[in-house]
């Protein structure tokens, strides 16, 4: 059944539709409510008794229509596959085909009464999805968006408005996008925006989009930060660093912005006609949404703990978010000439006043930043220090916030540099915090961080003597296509990339306690990546520690497994450490 | 194809079959052989140039002919699902559909690609595969021997000799035994032994036979040492404990057996019209296979390294083995007033003269034995004691070689005596070796033996400081139907017995350093074992190591796996006792 709530009446109707129901979204008039259910895009009508209708489906059982396949949803930053038109008469749909995707099964090997899963996987350098855009009438029609998608085969954002449907798309190599509007009747399509860079282009969240006057939102990067792009013109300045279009309206953008000397503050920017503007107060961490006149605006800060929420012009929204039980207290420096963004924290404790175990504590990938205003982000690491550990936070080269170019350093190479921002930043801190003791030196990290965390130990044992790997990444070619390939290249284009930032090579190098965890139901980063290593590992007889989360996947957010993990971490470093 | 040779002429020939060729099997006339393949039972003659034919087959895809089902192979000591008629015109087969049996899972996540092996198991308390037994002549005649399927389901031996067929029964409790002679033109069949035994029934191995005269060649426990039974009459005397009949003759046995008090030597005896004589040198431990008038004995001893192979009355075979590179220097005793078997091995090297830490290196289950007087069977001791460990194995309640009432002592509980055995020898042995250093104390095992570690780490932290836990059952409704059920019943009739000897529920006492290890292929001892018990460790909080084998099943016999985890198993003990 699908629940449908009236805000502003108060009310909520049950409306009887076949199930599962995925990713239901009512059309702008509120009149409709499509989803995708079994393999095809649903509708009903909300005004009338009728009952609901498949508008597409499809008798292959890999095809699905109106979903964001794998690597759109987990690497694109696209997590739809259908988009409304705005009087709800049609949708833009994308219909995936995973028949070409290797299939990957993911078991639960506690469980072996428990069917295995079978994944489309598109692991670096084998064949993505299959994937068309169509206009899908509500009268039933078909239309096909043609294009060359042996040229352009990812569908990596869309969008129906005034001005009608748009697309974009990349090719293979992610060195061009290509923004293309479509005539709705006849599916056809014109590039109204065409970009390249000799590495990727990296495509700003929330664009493209238009005003109302038809002008194209984009963002674009030069030499120094990227900028927002309107109808063709720079609208913000080079020394600002675009992050994200929040909310695109009639005539003006809502933009998140750090400047680009400083990416752990982050601000909410209004850009219009009257100019560009700072509507949030240049400290913490504040991002935007927007709709119907009303601006709502979320904010972390180092000095409080939680979320603020507010509507801009209006009240507080009340949060009854319980008070954690650590309090961080996170100082945050730029640290050597690369100006790399590094958090301490120390131990509440007062009785800590020695020389303290270092933990370095980093995630350190693109697209994600540690290093940041705001006091939640830090309640891990407060946890370890207070426990007896110095614990350090850095952000380095390829994390976003610091411009184009700083993001792309690490193309063709996803280890050297990123380790090097590490021990440079490490190093510059014990010159100002003697406390640190470098003769006890630990790193832990998840996912890109796990990596990080077991190339620190295999590569650098002279500096770091301990380290926890969580869901790590060892073998880039296990990756998926759209992330990996964007750094490194086609494997059969750049095998050295893939050498150079793989780790299973480096078993034979393991000569410091090194704990592999791993969720064995992770279908992003698979449990292959752990387990390969591992066996790496035994057949160099380097002894290492591995734990198996049963039912985990890449996440492990379950209450009572991310507490117990923090304490058999903290077992660990003690042990490793001899502390 | 099949590759036929003779070894009398000296020649072979190469015959074209459909493969794969499972268990093939010459006639005993050498006229023709047949196999399993694919389902069915084959055959082909070797005199002429006919084909390959399929004399039993099976559209459904669970059934097969001629096979021995898992709890058969790996459990009833039976390995074989067909025997030919002395003629070679008929064979008794067994017909296996196993579509009954629950399906289990055995994937290798360490190789995402390869499709899960989907495996009949029959775990404890859980559907076996339906077995039934068959006349099949080579006419194509086929005819079924009808039993109570219900009351026996289980086919634990068959044969067929002069007299002609029979098989060997048990019903699920495994209480009885009962022997039929078949009449192989109608299947028919008349009991000719009925065994019983409030415990269970223990099949020996090699019978049920017949000697020329029709007398029923069988095994019978007592109060004492297993007897060897002739036509119902023991032959063998109640201060010797028969172990196998290895070899039955037309008028003669050949069988092993040991004195009651003392396991660790196995000689092989014959016994014949003119009585029972041992033939071996009451020594170290033997074997013999017979046949065509030669009888081979195979020995080994712990004054010698390797096996030493000779023909009785004719010549010793050449060992081209290596020697091993440790050099096993066993002491045997029986301790306390159960006469515990315990084996000592100290460091060859003279500098390790001062108190000793200690690593119990047991099995301890039914079945198999690990004090013998074989010096192979300690290589991996020596290997560790020669790192500066005193190493102690002991064989305790439930191990064979000491009777009927001695192996039964587990009845309802595979924990508590067994480990009370392992505990009390450790002590007797103490106080006559003052080197063992008690304070440090750390057990290893594997299978059975892996289950035993983790059980004395659990539930006995105060003798054992750390345990490494190989291939370990940890919940026994996830062991098989025939093995589990035998000590511990069904396990909806005694549940509690299943709650005293599993793991599980015992995680949140770890007190102690516990590595786990557990190839991922283990299709015997599945992973879920180790996997289950480190998940109830995490949910406890309790810090413990894995180690996962990838692609390896439940022996580790990999060499660069087996050598590299001797060297990951001595780092975790060096740093579990603090050595």
């Amino acid at each position: 059944q699908l629940v449908v709530v009236d805000l502003v009446a108060g009310e909520a109707r049950l409306v009887d539709v076949p199930g599962p129901v995925v990713d239901p979204r009512p059309d702008p008039t509120g009149r409709r409510v499509a989803w995708h259910h079994d393999g095809g895009l649903w509708v009903v009508e909300l005004d009338d008794a009728s009952t609901a209708r498949e508008l597409a489906g499809s008798q292959e059982p890999l095809v699905r229509w109106g979903i964001a396949e794998f690597a759109a949803a987990e690497e694109m930053d696209r997590d739809r596959g259908y988009w409304w038109s705005p009087d709800g008469d049609a949708l833009l749909v994308a219909r995936v085909d995973e028949a070409p995707v290797p299939r990957w099964w993911i078991a639960d090997p506690a469980q072996p009464s428990t069917p295995p899963s079978e994944v489309a996987y598109p692991a670096a350098g084998t064949a993505n999805a299959s994937v068309t855009a169509w206009i899908v009438g509500l009268d039933g029609s078909l239309t096909e968006v043609p294009w060359d998608a042996e040229a352009w085969p990812y569908l990596v954002g869309a969008g129906w408005d005034a001005q009608g449907p748009m697309i974009a798309l990349q090719p293979r190599d992610q060195r061009a996008l290509d923004v293309r509007a479509i005539a709705p009747a006849t599916g056809a399509s014109d590039s109204i925006h065409q970009g390249t860079d000799p590495v990727w282009v990296e495509r700003l969240p929330g664009t493209p989009a238009r005003l109302d006057d038809g002008r194209l939102v984009m963002g674009r990067d030069g030499e120094r930060g990227r900028r927002l792009i309107v109808g063709g013109e720079a609208v913000t300045p080079d020394d600002l660093n675009v992050r994200a279009a929040l909310h695109v309206g009639e005539a003006e953008v809502l933009l998140s912005a750090n400047p680009l000397d400083d990416a752990t503050v982050v601000d909410v920017w209004r850009w219009s006609k009257d100019g560009l503007e700072r509507i949030t107060d240049g400290a913490g961490v504040h991002t935007a949404a927007a709709g119907g006149g009303t601006v709502v605006v979320r904010s972390t800060s180092l000095d409080r703990d939680g979320v603020r929420t507010a509507v801009i012009g209006g009240a507080e929204l009340a949060s009854l978010a319980a008070t954690p039980l650590v309090r961080p207290e996170v100082a945050i420096r730029h640290l050597t000439e690369r100006r790399l963004a590094t958090a301490l924290l120390l131990p509440s404790a007062p009785e800590h006043d020695g020389p303290l175990p270092v933990l370095l504590d980093p995630y350190g990938g693109p697209h994600a930043q540690r290093v940041l205003q705001s006091r939640g982000a830090f309640a891990s690491s407060q946890w370890f220090a207070d426990q007896g550990f110095a614990v350090v936070v850095i952000d380095g080269r390829g994390t976003p916030g610091r411009g184009g170019p700083w993001e792309r350093a690490i193309a063709g190479d996803l280890a050297s540099g990123v380790l090097d921002d590490q021990l440079d930043a490490l190093a510059a801190l014990a010159e100002v915090e003697p406390r640190l003791d470098l003769s006890r030196v630990a790193i832990r990290g998840w996912s890109f961080g796990g990596y990080l965390a077991a190339l620190a130990v295999l590569r650098r044992p002279d500096v770091v003597h301990a380290a926890i790997a969580g869901a790590p990444v060892t073998d880039w070619r296990l990756y998926d296509t759209f992330y990996t390939e964007r750094y490194l290249g086609h494997p059969d284009e750049d095998p050295a990339a893939y050498e150079r930032s793989s780790l299973i090579a480096d078993a034979g190098k393991l000569e410091r306690p090194l704990m592999l965890i791993h969720g064995l139901a992770d279908d992003n980063v698979v449990s292959a990546h752990t387990l390969q290593l591992s066996a790496a590992l035994l057949a160099a007889g380097r002894p290492h520690e591995v734990l198996p989360l049963t039912g985990v996947t890449h996440m492990a957010s379950q209450e009572d497994v991310a507490e117990n993990l923090l304490l058999l971490q903290l077992d660990f470093l003690r042990r490793s450490l001899h502390l």
